[in-house]
């Protein structure tokens, strides 16, 4: 693995490192760390690169690196910098054969999203995009019972991300990670709709396997003095007649990541809460509220589903967490291309990892839901 | 207290005595308790009402009760009628000089609504309108917080209410409750919103003591068949720049009466769910999430505001529940009616309880949903 | 209904007036409310209470009420004075022939529970004590479900009744409540293990229908001043074999009254928790959590039993609390001794409340608790 | 690092592997992984480990480790095999100049317990004992509360641990796992009592920095046909007068892993529960109930002490989970002997993790409950 940004000031360089840790399947030999030299060389020293490795910018590493024979030479590219230098990295590395690994939102808008669509398309590479909350094996299964007809054909979604760290102007109290996010150069045309709105969306197309045809925005800034959203409540409508509502916001003060999804379907309804990752609430009309939990061995009908044992490492009762997950979409995405490499076709399970199709309906849900906020036509549309 | 309604077969008009008895300041002397009159005559003698106090009509009733000595005759008319029958007895009432509790909605529509605040104005009589959850101790806590300023100016209201008794055809099942509640000729024009997304526009109004000035809704019939809307998405925008989100559904299949309100503001937010009512939830910025119980005796800056301790019955751990909620709008009502009676000013705690004022804006709500869920324009003006 | 203790300045009078008022059914005509004459009166005026039937002593009201006409004298006695007041109005009521109420613990000292027992035997007459937590819907659905087979032979029960209402010396801060009840003169040989422990016993002899045959206690009084022990832990043994761990302490800082039972069974576990009443927590080996609510329709193998739903009040998610299951016991009784007064036999469910028997276990437990204290041996039978 | 035991077919030795990972700073490079060297080279190679250093047996690991230049041979021996191997490879590990980590309990018997201590001592090397519990963030937290005083003096401890996996005679269903722990040859002479009995004393020790000194054990074998105890019941006293309740069953039907422990001071409680294990509940007398979160920059009186900070990775409300807690052992244990090897003096911080004079304590622990239960004194003085 060779990583893009992620220097020792960064924040999600070092979760992607951790998650592609966990397994012992992955290495970390190189990277162009971080835009200035210094922290770059520091932060390679720090996680024992090879100092000849360490580089100065991507498009080094990334030249450098493809002309290492094969087997020596990094086997994908992680790309962990800010929305703006998402595509040009993603781009070369594609160009020059490299699978990659590559945070969300997955560009800095939608026409670069769907070249790299196309760009993944003709080389046959895989991008893995991390969308990190579909790595949880109570989401997968929540997927598995929604596929299976558990809960009948789904009426209604409530998807809710309300952070409150933005509260007050973070952005303007030396926190680098507030200081981007909410600088339109850097995060694109959205904040709040970008940074947590596209997980909140992606999780319940991921669950549901429905697809938002229509929405109704209203964004807000909250806090004065900022420039971007950091507030979004959005109504849905999705391709089988079901309705949502999707809740954005990091004004939530004193709620930390508290991302929650309610599907209710003709028989039942799922409930699955982020911050309590390993419990998935099933409420079948009738009976008993049920709460599954991960790593158990559950018997006859309530047996997990391979997707949800698939991505479980620890038996019951041992609480797996966020980092578990983001290492799930590292497994299947390695487990994806080392099939590949072999010639062998890769499982459902392993294939089951956001990949570029969904990154570009995020951009596209971004650029919908602004068009909408603008819009004083109820519904707008969504289309790509 | 006489009732109109709340026959044996009835499920409200059994939850207003229990609340009307719990503090043994009210005895139930008449009534007019069903257009059947075997019903009625079973429901008096099961209610050990002397029969000459059961009266075939609320007509009946409130002309033959008004002709009593005073001491003698009931105090107050109770109505608890489905909604196309709670105008004309409460006129009647009101006419001759009877104070009045009303189930919500108030009237079958908002020009009924109008004449009873008119009426109330006039007469000098007080009505209570019975938005039980406004009668929990914790809810009125938090609005002495929001009040005294503890979370800072209102920034987002999230008011939900799923409920899942509607996820089928329940009103051909034999369920009377369901039937008329699903008929626009006796619950008016709307199902769910009328039922339900009233008491959730209540409390987002009642604690935070904003006003919604404009929304956006969404209204769905689920089920097939069903004659009215049995899910609701709601945006909202309230007086002082706050936004908000208020969802209402009867098809949330597995949802008991799941009421739940968050509130955020500059400085702390705040959050209260119906079926845990005891407990409300206090997120101050940097600090540790903060469990306020009903009944403590919390010493300092967290001791509980009059309106909480007034309104609270059992010490701490002793859970207070629906009924006892309910029993505060009686209570508080009595107490109101009494101290007019004697010529005393009722305290503030005491006129803490919901009134014509607030029937006149709940049927305005549901005059606007509909407006605007007819309506192509983003935005509906929600005014009076 | 004729009271004796339970003046304004008490606590559980008006617990007790309230759970008797809910239903309509009871009315309090007559009270003995203080041995403080000017008290009572007061009382009673508040209360509503012809002054002529204000007594000065319980040994009047019983004497003055007992040569009033069938129909127009009390129906039965209340008592809800401290424990040292509880035997001699309870024998004297029940030698002039009226039913009792009672708090528990039942008596000062077991030789008075044993006699009171001789006594209802003897007139035949009915003693309800009010171990209110068996009244909950949800505590009479695990008995249902023990009974029934559900969770197979009883392996293991833990109760625990934290209370952190005396960590400090409450008694000397003028709380009524703590002085007698920390006042060996008052409450008996001792204080949590008589005010919760008794609770924690009933509630697990109650759900089980087991009966403890040995015990290990060890007792502390953790406050340095208090007269009586605060904080007990107790080894069970059950005679089907079952062990167990009973814990009362009053002085869990920061706990409410946080009664709480786990049932194991060799096929499936129970818990209940008393401040969230209305949820019954059940585990089948192999399956998924089950959350049972109070109020559900749930159909098939989930159904109530008709313990549950003979003592629910309100539909599924408006909750019921104490005074509901207070209430219960109130109208078992009743109904029990109306049935008793028109000659028909009452039916399991109204017979479904703590009785004499129960008062006399719970004085036992409380002998040998200590007796197992003072012991250096292990065990301590408990035998009556 | 090097290990013993920890195959493809053991659960323990990929919880080892994955914690060591995470931070990329341990590798693992050599093992000794079944005594089947079939399974050993398997597990070798699906590991990644070069061939020649998969080794039939931990005496030739040893050995021939030894025997490597330094910087090649492996840094630390692991030890996850079933406590019957527990304390030859310790000893020979440590007679070689290698640190050692080591599951819990940390030997078979006591003796072998206090000669690894004396191991220890002698040869100045680091010994870390995964008592996994004390890695998270939270457990730390409430360590340092007690440490600075906010609760005041500890009065009462309850920790327990209820898992119910064992409810069946699991052993005989091809379970490796239970057939292990339930052979009094491979477990040693407690079941339950060693394998979850001591993380819950461990965990009680370790929080309140106080020490069990007498004790009082009731031991089951629920399970028919079981060798060893699945279910124990102790009563603890402290020495600074404390007293305690430990619980710990693996016949509790339907838990999984629910570790729990309360602690009640002078003037505040704390709670931690382990299927939970990112909040910490904290009770201050007159104030409400108030919910620590891993991760949080809280401020002023709540900001929390450098041992949760220290072992923290991600930011609020991502959920941490075991796996990040037992890294937190071993990213301590690599600090502290990184440090000092290169003489410098590792800091309170990195010390923080369990070590030999724990792993005595637990095995003596075991020695005194078995002792207890055999005896008919109430009390067993606990020293070692």
């Amino acid at each position: 693995m060779g990583m893009v940004g992620g220097g020792l000031d960064a924040f999600i360089g070092s979760v992607h490192r951790m998650a592609a840790n966990l397994d012992g399947q992955v290495e970390l030999v190189c990277g162009a760390f971080s835009i200035d030299p210094e922290i770059s060389k520091q932060s390679g020293e720090a996680l024992f690169i090879n100092p000849d490795r360490v580089y100065a910018t991507y498009q080094e590493m990334i030249e450098k690196e493809s002309k290492l024979p094969e087997g020596e030479r990094m086997d994908f590219v992680t790309i962990v910098t800010p929305n703006f230098v998402h595509f040009d990295p993603a781009k070369m590395a594609l160009e020059n054969g490299f699978n990659v690994v590559i945070e969300k939102p997955m560009t800095f808008d939608l026409p670069e999203a769907l070249a790299l669509q196309k760009l993944v398309e003709e080389t046959g590479l895989t991008l893995a995009l991390t969308h990190t909350y579909s790595g949880y094996p109570m989401v997968k299964e929540a997927k598995s019972m929604v596929k299976a007809g558990k809960i009948g054909e789904v009426r209604k979604i409530i998807v809710e991300y309300p952070q409150g760290w933005l509260s007050r102007l973070t952005e303007r109290e030396g926190n680098a990670q507030a200081a981007w996010r909410t600088d339109p150069k850097k995060s694109g045309k959205t904040g709040a709709v970008g940074d947590i709105g596209t997980h909140a969306a992606h999780l319940a197309e991921y669950i549901t396997g429905l697809q938002i045809t229509e929405l109704s925005a209203d964004l807000h800034t909250m806090v004065k003095g900022r420039l971007l959203d950091d507030d979004a409540n959005v109504l849905l409508r999705f391709n089988n007649g079901a309705n949502g509502v999707l809740i954005a916001s990091q004004i939530a003060v004193g709620d930390e990541n508290s991302l929650r999804i309610r599907i209710y379907g003709e028989k039942g309804g799922l409930e699955w809460i982020q911050e309590e990752p390993n419990s998935l609430i099933v409420k079948m009309s009738d009976e008993p509220k049920q709460i599954f939990r991960t790593g158990n061995n559950y018997k006859g009908e309530y047996a997990f589903s391979s997707f949800a044992t698939h991505n479980t490492r620890t038996p019951s009762g041992h609480p797996e967490g966020l980092l578990e997950a983001f290492a799930n979409i590292y497994r299947n995405f390695v487990s994806t291309v080392s099939a590949k490499l072999t010639g062998e076709v890769p499982t459902p399970e392993m294939l089951d990892f956001p990949q570029v199709g969904e990154g570009v309906r995020g951009m596209a849900f971004i650029d919908k839901v602004v068009e909408s906020n603008q819009s004083t036509e109820k519904w707008t549309p969504f289309t790509i």
